[in-house]
């Protein structure tokens, strides 16, 4: 008789426990429970528009709660066709494959492009998709340090296989900065690679209109150029997507397995990321505001002596040290009304806990005042131990 | 200079293509088109039913079109708690942990309970996702024989590892045959490991109520149990969950990076799930009649001599070989008024290529003479080449 396999378990929940790394569900009600969001993906405040949530409920009514099946089975309807078109047309994309999820999509991208007689080169800040996408994809991964456009030229230069992907961030989840889009377009090109960029916290804050990083950097007609997109932040919905040209819109559908073998996305999902799409298009100014009010937060955590970044986007970083601390700190802002990220390991690298602001395009300056307030009771925490 | 990377994809694709593997997507209307629907996973016909989809709609209206966030961050509204609970309960299980969708439930269960101090030990048919599961889990996998118990328990016998899992479908997603649940859990118990069930063909379908072959087999109490079920079969809507003890869902919340990292649900698939839950439980004799019409299907298709299998829940097979023969016969039964799936590699392995029929509880008379039909058209095609 082996050990009970339930005290493995409870060892290692233990170990994490001690560590301050256990994880405890908490359920909010409709309104975050009276505090400032600063901790959601919802970007620019859609996910509660009513022509958002109206959207939904109408593509429920007419299509179904659920699309019934696989995409290539019954799970496709003429909703997630109209979706993919007018996401395409948005990013200035030939092709759009929509899935269940943002993790989804880029677990199907990596893996399908990628293969045993390709190398990945991916970028040590990448988002737990594409690390797991890498893993599925059963290339040889390279990892480079972040943002080192001189390490992927060198794993690249160097591979002897004769395939290649390049895969990043455009904006990374946590940090919040910008990946060095341009500079790896070039290399990839020249070096007979496929870029794949992941532009779930991109997509509808960054570059005209919230076209994206990718359509930032000019990189938008690159045949090169796969994007990966999520529908659930800037876009107020659930799901992802893949955006790319007639090559790799059928490399996914012939071999994506989590394209394949997943259930389509549902209909209320695709309905209510349409609308969302079509009031970025007919507000272009949403996703300079949320950009605007990140500026301001990070302005506002130097001027304090709170360590944080440079905003590429709507995500504002303020580093703590150890998960004790990070923990103490978010504790203090929901003290002074308002809901922030606490990221640890392993959402972060160790030593690296931190709270995680995002900003949103409908933040108004009472809203500023209250996250003002929560970051000086961080900042009165004292330096760190 | 490198080749173009786009002439590798466009290489493959040729291959695919030669090989009768290319797929397209076809987007479905609301009504399937006129067809009758016996492709869809909507075993109870609930997706179009007015309290599931009143229920996404009521779901968006209160909670907004998407959960905003990741689980831990602002993804767990009361919605999903309260779906947690429910699932939960009626499947006799202690809790529930609600993915957003049923493949990425099965990445979390099988990568975060194995690990590289694990043995897992997968059934030769399992799901795609469980398969990606296991290359996710850095464990030692064995394949054994589809239904092998002495093969599953010589690996479990011979391991080194001091943990293990053991992983199986309850009913498989495309022979639509039921895993020998009880002897497996005996095997597992017996050498210290856990059970792993993904019930995404059977939650709804088998056992009494529709409760799961999990339930069936009297085995809800067992701690050594942890099933996957999906939101997007017999609930009509989107959606995954994984069920177990309070070893298992911390495990999860700790460590399921498919948990942590992905979008929390959008409230309206979680409404509808409710709400189909609660369908199910006032309507027990629902699974029942999908059984029942799956068993007339089956033995009308021996009776005009195409191959198929006993069916376990709501899934029949024809099977046809080359895939080129399982695309003529769809395309057949689609002349009779029927959509019926067609699964070619990777779907199913090769020379097994088949026609997938699903029954559902709402079929009609009339259904079953439009399916007949198509059987017929297709019986006529004549034997195997």
């Amino acid at each position: 008789m082996r050990n009970d396999p339930l005290a493995r378990l409870r060892r290692a929940a233990e170990a994490r426990h001690a560590a301050g790394l256990r994880r405890t569900r908490r359920s909010r009600g409709p309104d975050h429970d009276g505090l400032l969001d600063l901790a959601s993906n919802d970007y620019l405040g859609l996910a509660r528009d009513p022509r958002v949530t109206g959207a939904a409920a109408e593509a429920a009514r007419v299509w179904g709660a659920g699309s019934t099946g696989s995409r290539l089975v019954t799970g496709s309807t003429r909703l997630h066709a109209e979706l993919e078109e007018r996401l395409a047309a948005f990013a200035g994309s030939p092709d759009a494959l929509v899935f269940s999820s943002g993790y989804l999509a880029n677990l199907a991208a990596v893996a399908a492009l990628g293969g045993r007689d390709a190398l990945v080169v991916s970028d040590a800040g990448n988002h737990a998709s594409i690390v797991d996408a890498c893993r599925l994809s059963r290339s040889r991964v390279v990892v480079t340090p972040h943002r080192d456009v001189e390490a992927v030229e060198a794993a690249l230069a160097g591979r002897p296989e004769e395939a290649a992907l390049v895969v990043t961030d455009a904006v990374f989840s946590v940090d919040g900065d910008l990946a060095p889009l341009a500079a790896l377009h070039d290399v990839a090109v020249r070096h007979g690679a496929l870029l794949v960029v992941d532009e779930a916290h991109s997509l509808g804050v960054v570059g005209e209109g919230g076209r994206g990083a990718v359509a930032a950097a000019g990189l938008s007609a690159s045949p090169y150029v796969v994007r990966t997109v999520t529908l659930s932040k800037s876009l107020g919905s659930q799901g992802g997507a893949v955006l790319g040209g007639p090559e790799v819109v059928q490399t996914l559908l012939d071999t994506g397995r989590s394209f394949i073998f997943d259930t389509g996305l549902a209909p209320a999902c695709a309905g209510s990321a349409l609308a969302a799409l079509g009031i970025i298009e007919s507000e272009p100014d949403l996703p300079a505001r949320a950009r605007d009010h990140a500026v301001k937060l990070a302005a506002y955590c130097a001027e304090i002596g709170l360590e944080s970044n440079d905003p590429a986007a709507a995500v504002v970083p303020v580093f703590l040290g150890p998960p004790e601390r990070a923990l103490d700190a978010a504790a203090r802002c929901a003290d002074h009304g308002a809901r922030v990220g606490c990221f640890r390991p392993p959402s972060v690298p160790p030593g690296r806990s931190c709270l995680r602001l995002t900003s949103r395009a409908d933040l108004g300056p009472g809203d500023l005042e209250v996250i003002q307030r929560a970051l000086r009771a961080v900042a009165e925490m004292g330096a760190r131990p």
